[in-house]
């Protein structure tokens, strides 16, 4: 490359996912450049490269002055104040119409402002969420930006060439404005966290419910993986049933201690459909879930005082069991991604995202962590039915849950009864049921609430709202 | 009372919640001041006071000036930008060593907030929860103050004489410094809606599954009342089934809509809970479902859709199912309460707050809106054992709680069955179940984070994280 060349892309932060998602755009025929302050990375960068177009700089400066303008700069550093720091020092090196690309997993408030902070200054600031690990990144990730539509135009091309591809078609789009890229990656994480847990109480039911063992249940996660339920998590789930520690003949699954950490991004999903008024307690469970587990030690006194009540086998034909098993199963990922698309539909409203649901379901198909066959169905339910509200009201999906109907009954009853902790496929029923409730018993909720602290009613088929003195007469 | 006297509290918003604060504090022998920039407040408040050593202010600095110093003064007014109002217009007519509490239900980290702000003034500013509603202030509330401890002395005798009284002791105490009597009052809150949402499904079980008529559902909540699982919020829905709506025959209660409002406590609390990492998924649930009661046109849209599913009788000899629900019930109450509690212990680690769990135990037994006979119970676990880590793990509540296992699996399994929505009944059994297994399946999510995101695990019995490389070779 000759020195009047510029490159065309440029990456801060060279960690294993900034590089990958470098490399990747380099073998995509684009020129691009990275930064970081290790010149360790530097250094890897460069190696890695080869006779690619890729070039790593130690000096912010000069990596500045080496792209294209518009620039066009990615930035992949952990979330909050290192995000901070590195706007900080670079918005005094970036002109006019220059693009910022947060790609890390910043929580969307943090995006909003500094959305507003950096088009004040002129500046372009996208949010973008990338899902698919190191592997993703490297060959082919799923990506949520959001910001400025026509900015968007800019990086679209390379955008589109490193994507995952499903039939041909990139797992990018256009997002929306603002912070809605971030909050649509959330979302996505939020989902991965029901279905995490969803396939933790899967193998918990397996293990203690049906006394499985391990090569038993390694063979029924590969062989859902290979029908309707097929996804990357089932996937990775059954590589992982493969894996034997090394030097031993025992999975090294059995060796990884049961406390479960997360990063937060599950949490916030949580903490923002409260916000929102958008039920999602699949994802919330799955959440305090990974929170219960790390009270090791109270767990270990409890199952010593509590022991009498153990996990009992569950009853029944084997084959008949793993059946309903599968459906369940299917049922409750059902569930984790229609409430993870309603709580996108309320978003969109809230904070006037203009969120296409179709499309998100399209770029999920592939690269994400997510990627399923089921997310077609999604993708199918809402291109029929842009203004569709709820998953669970679209007619195909409606035939596809009303045949697991049973079999999750049937499993949720099976393993409180035994003893196993479900609480996903407890919580995701129970969604379901109070879902398709046109009576609940909110009433008494909303007579208890005016009855102690007089917060009135409203009453069927009357405006207003009203209020009682319910107490009977003091004697 | 002649002019060179001055009051000994003035309260500043004269609210239903205010007025009725002052009257009690009046009707004890203290002469109290109130200020409202609503002259008919200031007017009913002087009204209402009667012979008693009250008097209403229109006039702010009139107000303060009659005040005895150090001055105590407490703000009842909507939590948020109100509450800062009213500080910023008061902080230049105060002295040194005034005492500001804020009655409210702000949320704690405002509290948080405004106390370094007013200590750097040389104020000391409290934050006081207050429950029991009208009837409550004006009888005897049950009271969480919070801030610096020398302050609360000046308060501690009007407190404590208008407190609720439970054994002839006052239902309040010192609860620890800066935002923790909030926290401890937005924590009431969350068991309050954990409860509120198990009684609304023990109606709905009622109800839909057991087919009983609302008089036999009141004299049920009547019978419960009597016995163990006594509480303010079951003689409340007691009351609720015997008010027939004005001019006819049929209960109140079934002409008001089944959508739930919430002022956002409960939401704060399981927000914060997963900060702390303390899981409380009856509250999260009761959340959520106050959330999807909303929804009303969706739901109604599901219901006809899946209404193949609708809601069965659930089978049993009915004089044994009911006394299985009392035990179920009873059962979720403990769990709510237990949930809470560990809330409050991580709280107390991690804020510094020093709570003293027996004490606000002990306080909650009278004037507030969970008080219930089982609070005695958890007074004494945490009165036997100051270090109790987990109130399931206390022996006597153990045993109440092993009595109730058999019931609560029943009916959790039998609403499962027949398509009744019991979230908080479903959460509350499986947060049991997975807090009392020493080893859960998290191994399983870890070894995922490992394998698609290089989050590395830990192993059992060796220091240290560890990441693999998980997937097979590929072809």
């Amino acid at each position: 490359m000759s020195t009047t060349d510029k490159y065309a892309f440029g990456m801060i932060g060279l960690g294993v996912m900034g590089r990958s998602l470098l490399l990747n755009m380099a073998d995509h025929g684009f020129a691009v450049a990275g930064h970081d302050k290790d010149a360790g990375k530097v250094d890897s960068l460069n190696k890695e490269g080869g006779d690619l177009q890729v070039k790593g700089f130690l000096d912010v400066k000069e990596f500045i002055q080496n792209l294209k303008t518009p620039r066009a700069i990615m930035m992949l550093v952990p979330a909050g104040k290192p995000v901070d720091s590195v706007i900080e020092e670079l918005t005094p090196l970036l002109d006019k119409g220059d693009i910022l690309i947060d790609g890390g997993n910043s929580h969307f408030t943090d995006t909003n402002r500094r959305v507003e902070e950096l088009e004040a200054k002129g500046l372009h600031f996208f949010g973008m969420g990338v899902s698919g690990g190191e592997e993703g990144a490297r060959r082919g990730p799923s990506m949520m930006p959001g910001g400025d539509k026509d900015a968007y135009a800019v990086m679209k091309p390379i955008f589109e060439a490193i994507a995952a591809k499903v039939n041909g078609e990139p797992c990018v789009t256009y997002i929306g404005p603002g912070a809605s890229g971030h909050f649509v990656k959330m979302v996505h994480n939020g989902i991965e966290y029901g279905i995490m847990e969803l396939l933790a109480e899967t193998y918990e039911i397996m293990k203690k419910g049906l006394k499985m063992d391990n090569e038993a249940i390694g063979k029924v996660f590969a062989d859902w993986n290979e029908g309707r339920a097929q996804s990357f998590l089932l996937d990775i789930t059954k590589d992982i049933f493969k894996y034997k520690a090394p030097g031993t003949d025992h999975l090294l699954l059995d060796d990884i201690k049961d406390e479960a950490r997360a990063k937060g991004t599950g949490k916030w999903t949580s903490q923002s459909a409260m916000d929102l008024q958008a039920p999602i307690p699949t994802v919330d469970v799955a959440v305090s879930m990974r929170d219960l587990s790390k009270y090791k030690e109270l767990r270990t006194q409890a199952a010593g005082i509590y022991s009498k009540d153990d996990h009992q086998q569950i009853e029944g034909d084997d084959k008949e069991l793993l059946e309903a098993l599968e459906n369940a199963f299917y049922f409750t990922m059902i569930i984790s991604y229609a409430q993870g698309m309603h709580m996108l539909s309320r978003a969109s409203e809230e904070y006037q995202y203009d969120l296409h649901l179709d499309e998100i379901a399209k770029i999920w198909r592939g690269g994400c962590i997510i990627r399923s066959k089921f997310l077609e169905n999604i993708y199918n339910a809402y291109g029929k039915d842009k203004n569709l509200k709820h998953l669970l009201l679209d007619a195909d999906v409606a035939k596809l849950v009303e045949g697991t109907i049973p079999a999750i009954r049937q499993v949720v009853a099976a393993a409180v009864k035994v003893g196993i902790a479900a609480p996903g496929y407890a919580a995701s029923l129970s969604y379901f049921d109070a879902f398709r409730t046109e009576r609940l018993p909110s009433n008494l909720t909303q007579a208890q609430r005016d009855y102690f602290g007089a917060h009135t009613y409203e009453l069927i088929g009357k405006e207003g709202t009203f209020h009682t003195q319910w107490a009977p007469e003091k004697e």
